[in-house]
């Protein structure tokens, strides 16, 4: 069978979630835990797992699979009490052999006892800090920087008095992206890089539990109240019932949210930093509208991510929006594909144009993102086929032009098309009779609520933030 | 954990699949089955096979779980090899416990060799049947109608000359609906009742294989033309590369589809005797907007399966349609709840309303039906927490007052909340400010573009066709 | 992989075991089958099952594989509630595609409510019953012939007044091998053919449960006593703490208990018809030193089943016993053999020489059959390569000849070595220096204490005593 | 369920297997492996993996299970390809919860590449270096020993010139008792304490293959010619299709194999230093019943591993040997005991009385060993039960009277019955007529052959070769 992406989509690396309640016992904190990493399943679909604390003791689980899949035997979750948890979910940008070894949490033992590690984003100083760390010796059991990141802080903890002080002096080695979880034998510690950028935010239950997670909706999810978000910078302990920040490294950098979480990565009924993520789709949308308007009988979305933006298309354009795609709801982004079958049967199969809405029409379809652009292509011809007039094809984004190197898996050069052919040119090789895409001087405007801060686009602009 | 239907949803129980292609070998025939299921898993979750036909011998796999579950191993669609192919998704509305065993096609050996049977329908006559097979000294190894299908056809294969003959004989004597698929040592049979309850279509593919199946949209997967509609009370016989019809049993009865195929069931992007089952769901939006129109400033559909109405009754109104409730996609039909959530926590999970565009709103909400009540009333609950000012529901079918006999699980009397109160009861009840259902007279208008046949409407009216 | 009959023994095709505790709640007694089947595991281990009684309602487990993994889940067996169990363990004779369904016991549904059946046999008339069902009707869902024997019991029921005089006129229909145990809405009827060829026994336990297996082994594990054999032709009826026989049967055909479940089935452990079945063993290896004695430094076994004889072999001849075979005890009678792998290292994994005790030796090997000859030819190359001076293979049976038709897989003629070839050509094709068989004459010598019954040696003379 | 020991057995802790082949290509040698293991897999059941080293990577697969369970899709062995292999079945002396975690090879990254790394044995001085490594800010993923022997490795491989350099460097600092196979990007590298606690020997295929291995029946099981023991403290480097040897350690410490792999451990049909370990079952048996003779009517083992020192018994005393108890061939030592169970039914499954031969008898029974004394208490009630005029015990071992710190579980004081108990107390404790055990001063005895080492019997004697 083949494993492949079939529909060529840029796949977030991690979400993130944690809860801690004073005196809480049993296994409700792990079970709150899932309910917070199915919300966040979005976020990362090959591993998952989930580590509590009971006193100083840390058990966990996880394993490759969806949450369902991974705690699918009840007694696993009724297994995991304590008065805190944490909980991953992620893709493997390795190898997928090594997968089930680089299943997060990260639970060790070190010179102060147990600690588990939740990580989300990527060290741009890894290797560099790989090798030095070999030099004394370290070995390294999985192929993820939260590795890195634990031996950054194991290294630091002698001499620190405690874990957060730890945490803030290895904040100041690791460059690059990373929003951390961590659970030491009595404490829970939150934190988030200088830039902040991938998001994490902080909530309250009525029943005064402590909740971080990745998104928003997964405190909904759990009944939380948002109360806000990690500060880009800052260090946050949970001990004994109470919370306290470490700010010293708050704005010593400009703030860089990834702009990708708004266009596609996030459910689009989280906020992050003050901004709805749906707002930004439709604004995309209608901008996408104005700059680049056509004469067209229907505006369509590529399903599900197109969907706000093909509406904020249609509004501002006053084309009729249309559902022109069934979709499949049966087969998620893992879907395998047999050998028997063709990739184009593949994508029919999760995308049906309805030929009853299409056939004559001029149509506006309204997706993402391109990366290497064969989806895209098999899109356009499995419009022709079910007749449609004319295709027009609008991105909700800029085109991909450079990879990212903060915990998403935009690949390389080589293989996004924008970065070897003009827009006329990839405009050509998937056969659509216009293209366009959001514009970089657009995407300060579909972010308007952004509260407090700015964001990072160095994969359409190469403006890398740090290296 | 509880296995419960989180969303009190009516269930569909059964969708077929069948391609025959003159001197086919290998598993091709049975990797187009597999995405022709896959296409037709929203018509059953719960067990799925397929069995192939190679010379005279069936071979067949078959399981409960979804199919991309059952069939994971790659090997199995491999070692299926033949020129012809059936397969089969389903719900039971039995117990658990039997699952397994009622899992179809029903594979069997009789006078005449093996057969695989596929069916989608209930006798109603079943019991009858049953009993008089019994004193016969028949045995039944599964609790479905399909066995008595089987037990009706065998019983009559003796003398008949054909397969189909005796499906023919069998039609006279089986009561109710039926969608059938047969494949015997040489055939492949395909026959639909009388009043042709469930749907059942026909499509050829380029290369000349013949294919059937329950909607278009599995037609569409494997890129077979739609041909026609199998035609209620028709008998049709797939055969050394040709097909032959028995036509006796047509216009003998009213034509009756279900409508609620229109309403729910179906894949909005299928179409059914000509009626695009999107379209009906957009109408029935829109009808809703004329004969129950609200002062509101939101419409917000209950996804996936409001969101055409949703967007029919925001077009009719001229209301803005918002996507108001965020949709977990990870939690599907079969969600399983841990012992430690509330069901509450996991309607929240799965629907997550959005505040931003909620509060202080007079929201008009879309869903396409109420069966016992209870996720409707926390689905109120929950947006009156996210501040709704005033909640309405417009519900895109009418009240569910009688149970169903003809293959789907609107359930007993006494668990329908319509069967047991008014709409203003309900509407209490649920805590909606208003509450308003589709008419019964409107139904005619939401299958403008039925071709050629009538529909049963007897969960809404009682007026059983056969009983 | 290779999934073939390493060591090229001769399988059994089943097990029984029932127990029945009036008054009996919870799941005690599945737990009890669950280790009744364990104990009967050497004679099943393809696919086995548990059903148990509730009132009138019978639930069930059932796959393929051995017990401990069929039943791993705990759950599974806790849920298994009732008054009465039964369970199975079996080989499959046929193709391994439908070993799923035909695991046992069969369980299903009839004129007078629900039976689970269980069955160790084989019906020779099963072909000409088949058609003649076939002909009323009948459709066959597995390849087994307990199914046949469901139709029969069905077939009878309606008149018959009670389940035990259905099966007392079945009895009278089927003809051949077959040990029953049948539960039904009330009831547990156990029955034996008249000839007696497949072992059944009856024990109790000290709180008053009625146990039935087929070895003694079996009421050991349970803490059962042994009572007594059923009797060939008997049927047994408990019912309300009361048992019952139907006894007209009995007497009617000559006694056949199978002498092969002295030479190899049956545990060691285990007494059948007032016969121990180690003692057969032994007496066998004495048998074959009285008549086939042979100047030799050695005896040696083929682990496990040779031991008893070997070491007969030894006390009778005065050559020293040595354990000249390690034993893998880890790679069962279902061994895979990877691809990679030729035969002959899947052998030595499995029976490893010991060089220090065969080197430069005059070694007597003792087995208890040779089928087809392959495995043997390979032992005694290896024995040759670990320096064996001489090898003189006893064998504890005569040589196979003819086929069984009662319920064990001795194959057809052209499979047998025996059959091909004197005992002179065996000798040379399998590379020994001596082979030696025990005598037709002799086996009614290895059955000294078989109180009250002849047996069945059929494989060996041919004399079928039905067909 | 009880995941208990229920024949309250020692376990061995680990075993090891390797080979090497020059210019190997495809996955032969993970074949062999898997078949190395298989002859290894009683000396560890809980989990398993092979590592393989193709060019500079390394490629594995472990998980928790028997081999044929963590192998079952054969696809896993055919993509394990290279020219070296590496394999390891263990027990697991921590929770059960991070059996998975444990398993090995321990697969790693350090400053020169990959390494893959398999234990046999006990570091005692772990705990310190733990904490020397931890101050250093080492982490630890697992709680296994083998991590600080990586760890003590890969902090001496800088500046080492070679890894066999840094591995006798560590074998400096580790203390205790350890047999090594280690994969490095080019070499194959083995090690063994000074002492030799744990056994490993090395041996040649004819096709010049490199193979090594816990005992020498693995070796047999592919076909490998025994060439020799690894020394006590010898480090062996297999490179390029050539073998060197670092003998620098070799005679620095008293020769130590653990005289308990002679009387349980080893597989019979191993040769240890020269000594067969079924003779030195046998010897056991010779002494008891030359110094603890009594009368008796038979003598009966409690198998399988009693077996041998029954026959030795039997054989000096002239009391006849029986197989007094059947044995369950399928309840391995991870028989798992469903709740409803007793642990005296749980023994009684395992091994079933012959009441037979054991009624109104004196019987002699011989075991290895007595470890917490409650299931050997068991064995006699059950003896008694079956009519045992007189049970006398018999013991191929000394009384445990110390715990192993060598890679056995041989537990702590409190759990010794012989620590708390003397002999005779025991014998009361567990209802003997009379019990006798090995003495200290015939230990010497049973390893007659043992060419060229002492023995630690440390766990008899408290004499610790190393603390």
């Amino acid at each position: 069978m083949h494993n492949e992406n079939i529909t060529d989509e840029i796949r977030e690396e991690c979400g993130l979630f944690a809860i801690y309640k004073h005196g809480a016992e049993g296994s409700h904190l792990a079970a709150q835990t899932y309910i917070g990493l199915m919300a966040l399943q979005h976020r990362g679909q090959e591993a998952c797992g989930i580590a509590v604390g009971h006193n100083r003791e840390i058990s966990f689980h996880k394993d490759t699979g969806l949450i369902e899949e991974v705690f699918k035997d009840e007694k696993i979750i009724a297994g995991l009490e304590g008065n805190r948890a944490v909980g991953h979910v992620r893709y493997s940008s390795s190898s997928s052999k090594k997968s089930k070894e680089n299943a997060q949490p990260l639970v060790l033992n070190y010179a102060k006892g147990q600690l588990a590690i939740c990580h989300n984003g990527n060290i741009v100083n890894a290797d560099v800090l790989r090798k030095e760390y070999e030099q004394g010796g370290a070995i390294y059991q999985t192929t993820t920087d939260t590795e890195i990141v634990a031996y950054t802080i194991a290294r630091h903890r002698i001499g620190s008095g405690s874990i957060e002080n730890a945490v803030f002096k290895a904040m100041k080695i690791l460059k690059g992206a990373y929003s951390l979880i961590i659970m030491s034998p009595r404490k829970l510690v939150v934190a988030r890089d200088p830039h902040g950028f991938r998001p994490l935010c902080f909530g309250m239950k009525a029943d005064g539990s402590f909740v971080f997670a990745s998104e928003s909706c997964a405190l909904d999810a759990v009944d939380a109240e948002f109360v806000r978000e990690v500060r880009p910078g800052e260090v946050i302990v949970v001990e004994e019932g109470q919370m306290r920040e470490l700010t010293d490294l708050c704005g010593t950098a400009p703030s860089k949210i990834c702009v990708f979480e708004y266009i596609y990565f996030a459910r689009p009924d989280s906020t992050i930093h003050g901004q709805l993520v749906n707002d930004s789709r439709r604004l995309a949308g209608k901008l996408l509208a104005q700059k680049y308007p056509v004469e067209a009988d229907i505006v369509i979305p590529l399903p599900d991510s197109g969907v706000p933006s093909a509406m904020g298309y249609a509004e501002e354009s006053g084309i009729p929006y249309v559902e022109g795609f069934g979709k499949n709801r049966y087969c998620g982004r893992t879907f395998i594909r047999p050998d028997q079958l063709s990739r184009e049967q593949a994508v029919r199969l999760k995308l049906n144009p309805v030929k009853k809405y299409i056939e004559g029409k001029r149509v506006v379809v309204v997706d993402d993102s391109i990366v290497r652009g064969t989806t895209t292509g098999i899109n356009v011809k499995l419009l022709r086929e079910a007749g449609a007039a004319e295709v027009h094809l609008r991105i909700s984004s800029p085109p991909f032009l450079y990879p990212c190197y903060y915990g998403t898996d935009v690949p390389n050069f080589d293989q996004l098309i924008s970065h070897k052919h003009s827009v006329d040119g990839v405009c050509k090789i998937i056969g659509a009779d216009s293209l366009a895409y959001l514009g970089i001087d657009d995407l300060p405007k579909i972010v308007p609520d952004l509260c407090d801060t700015g964001f990072c686009n160095a994969c359409f602009t190469g403006n890398y933030p740090v290296l």
